[in-house]
């Protein structure tokens, strides 16, 4: 088992994150490095690309008291690298820190303020594409090589760049030396924070980069780094980008995402949405993202407006295989529509808070903590046999007490069935608590047993057999 | 990948397809090969299986440019050989192409010019049973050896015939001299025709002649013949008959048939189609024949009396997995009722065809054509989850961008739905375009899709990555 699929993992966009001591947001934005952008205060909202707010690496570093108490286990940046922008995706040296968000040293200094606590970082890079500013770009148009031949100019002038956005020219990732020298090179991009003590990279826009290039990535990190991750953004169904050695450890599973809301926003069925958490699972997914919010897209508490939806929904994050991912802010409930508004400064006042969420948050983590095979288990789908909008499934490990029944019920009405249970270790009589607190004890029949759901709830039951004194249903391996 | 899976097979019965020059109809049924049948107009119906209407070999080497501008690929000849009726599965002679249609010289000549334009010829052969004026069971019943052997006599000196019919005694298949001579040795029938070039043969009524049967066939044929194909007759599912070195290549995928029938005229649901077409699918059927009318059945306007109907049997025809099978007359817009009905001379006058129907035909063969992805994809099942009549579902290869999204909607309502799509390279973004052209641009989520399929109508999505001028989604493998 990777140890990935263990974690709980906590997203940063740096610029709105915190402004580390003992800068204020005023001595922050007075520094040169901010010569060119618009200055926000921290209360004001995000205009686009180009406005900072002045968050670094400090200001993380600042708060992993936090991150630590709240449950967070890995911290994912989104790109931390020289770059015009707020967002850092327009790269123009991959080998230096933005000095916005600090520089090398204060890099190491997290990553070892992490590791220390037990934690890890992942960091985000794209590959695919860089700015048009960048001076390997600006070489190429030069003529120079051996950059010209890194990028791909048509006779016309003209040369490939994502979705054809000409400030962002695609690199043609399948030259050797440019491999060599993004990943396959000791001294490589990827390879020089490797060596720095990163944990790991998430590849932006991985399905632009291509089989092949995933395989050779995968290759080269792997032969040097074995313990180190990557995780590919692929907005789509996760087959074939994950599921043995030649692949990525994990995708972010944008599947997951969709199929949850489409489904708490009532688009697709309780059918639909099991069987798409079904295929999903047999691909091997237990080191993969599960996301529902990013700073890509609106947040939760705009995508679902009740805050039974909310909740369903982050059950089903944290108890379908795949690892949760909590967008910054998301814990304590912040608002916040389409890019940029989605980005809006993380709110540190608790009186901003919205305590329902944080107490949603609190509980799941520590579920997820406490039940190894919501981790690490498999998952075999059971509302699939009902024609219902319920959604239940069983995930287990190989040791018969790890095991949870999770049923979430959208619906107004309650859920009521008598489900049969294909997995040997709930024995009869065996009784089951709700492990998220809400519903009574189940007794298991033999290999079936009577649940209801109370409307838009959900209930995990667990093994208890806490009941008898001197005796114990499971006897070990 | 079979070769036969990139086909388009057009079903011939030679006697009804056209007399070759320089003969008339008169002339032709004047020779003496027609003394003792009833002899026929072109545009006379049908009577039964002694009536004779004198097409032959040379007028399907005439047509040859009408059927490679179709698009053809593939003919399939119902059985050429010497017999008395005018359907000729009641062989008395294998080793004669019967003198109606012409002889061994015009077979090879058929052969060579088809091999020129790069298509192929399978004929049919019924080696179950053969007439009881075949020499073989004449002798049998005079008690000569072996052919005594060869069928099997009862003590009241009744034998065993197919389906009782007294006149098409059965072989004893099992035998292994007459297996010798039927497709074993260099010199039998099956191989002598392959020795002149025949690419592979229908094989007639293949459940009556058994599984040992059809293995000892199918060793026999492939160590000497590899590339050549067998194609079973099995009025039932598919399993056991295909799928590994020891069975047919394909079989008349009846269960198709059936199913696609049923569906469109409203006896079994949209769920129950997309499941057989799954079960069907699994069983490695990309080389068997879908059929939706022969010879031995009602054509497809008398079976399915609305346009639409027709339209949309057709779709599934040309995406299900399979190769198309088209009846001659049916690009055209032939009626037929049941056998002999369903055996009228070929149209040849274009002002008697259905121009709708020679459109359709046209647009799904150049659709086919263009997309591996229906000749050679896989098939996943996506309607399964929706309680709809609604048949979707997607056809991929391993190649990306070689991927068709199918939907076909038989209701009189429009079919709206999110569909999770769990196969990954149709990329968030990815603008989907109809290739049938009936239905507006698609534009994929994360792994989902927002349709709708008019009513009573079908789309192809596939890929279309052409708004971009300096990018594409598919990068390459």
């Amino acid at each position: 088992m990777h140890w990935m699929s263990d974690q709980i993992v906590y997203q940063i966009f740096p610029d709105r994150f915190a402004i580390g001591g003992p800068h204020t947001s005023d001595s922050k934005l007075a520094l040169p490095q901010y010569a060119h952008g618009q200055h926000r205060r921290w209360t004001d909202s995000p205009l686009g690309g180009q406005d900072f707010f002045g968050g670094d690496l400090q200001g993380i570093i600042d708060r992993l008291d936090y991150l630590a108490e709240l449950g967070v286990t890995t911290l994912y940046l989104t790109p931390i690298f020289q770059a015009p922008s707020n967002h850092k995706y327009d790269t123009t040296d991959y080998l230096q820190v933005d000095a916005q968000f600090g520089d090398d040293q204060r890099l190491r200094t997290l990553i070892e303020a992490l590791h220390g606590r037990g934690m890890r970082l992942i960091m985000d890079i794209s590959i695919n594409h860089v700015s048009d500013r960048h001076p390997w770009f600006v070489k190429a148009r030069n003529g120079e090589s051996p950059y010209r031949d890194w990028f791909t100019f048509k006779p016309d002038g003209r040369y490939l760049c994502w979705r054809d956005h000409g400030h962002m020219p695609e690199l043609d990732l399948r030259r050797p030396d440019l491999q060599d020298r993004l990943f396959r090179q000791p001294d490589s991009i990827m390879q020089h924070y490797l060596a720095m003590g990163l944990d790991g990279w998430r590849l932006d826009v991985a399905a632009d980069m291509g089989i092949s290039v995933m395989e050779a990535l995968r290759e080269a990190i792997s032969i040097r780094y074995a313990d180190r991750i990557l995780i590919g953004e692929v907005m789509a169904f996760v087959a074939g980008f994950v599921g043995d050695s030649r692949r990525y450890h994990g995708v972010m599973n944008y599947y997951f995402r969709d199929g949850a809301l489409a489904w708490l926003n009532g688009r697709v069925s309780g059918l639909q949405l099991i069987e798409a958490l079904r295929d999903a699972s047999r691909e091997g997914i237990l080191s993969s993202w599960n996301m529902l919010s990013s700073h890509d897209t609106p947040r939760l508490a705009n995508l679902l407006p009740q805050a039974w939806q909310r909740w369903l929904a982050l059950v089903l994050q944290f108890t379908t295989p795949g690892v949760p991912v909590v967008y910054y802010g998301e814990e304590v409930g912040m608002q916040g529509g389409f890019d940029p508004d989605c980005r809006r400064p993380m709110l540190w006042d608790a009186s901003d808070w919205s305590p329902e969420t944080v107490g949603w948050y609190r509980t799941l983590i520590e579920l997820r903590r406490t039940r190894r095979e919501l981790r690490e288990g498999c998952f075999i789908a059971l509302s699939h046999v009902l024609n219902t909008e319920t959604v239940a499934f069983i995930r287990h490990t190989d040791v018969p007490q790890e095991v949870s029944l999770v049923a979430v019920n959208p619906s107004d009405k309650p859920f009521k069935a008598v489900l049969l249970l294909p997995y040997p270790h709930l024995y009869h009589d065996l009784p089951l608590r709700d492990a998220l607190g809400s519903h009574s004890h189940l007794k298991m029949g033999a290999g079936s047993v009577d649940v209801e759901v109370a409307p838009r709830s959900a209930a995990v039951w667990v093994p208890d057999d806490s009941r008898y004194r001197n005796y114990t249903f499971f006897k070990g391996a």
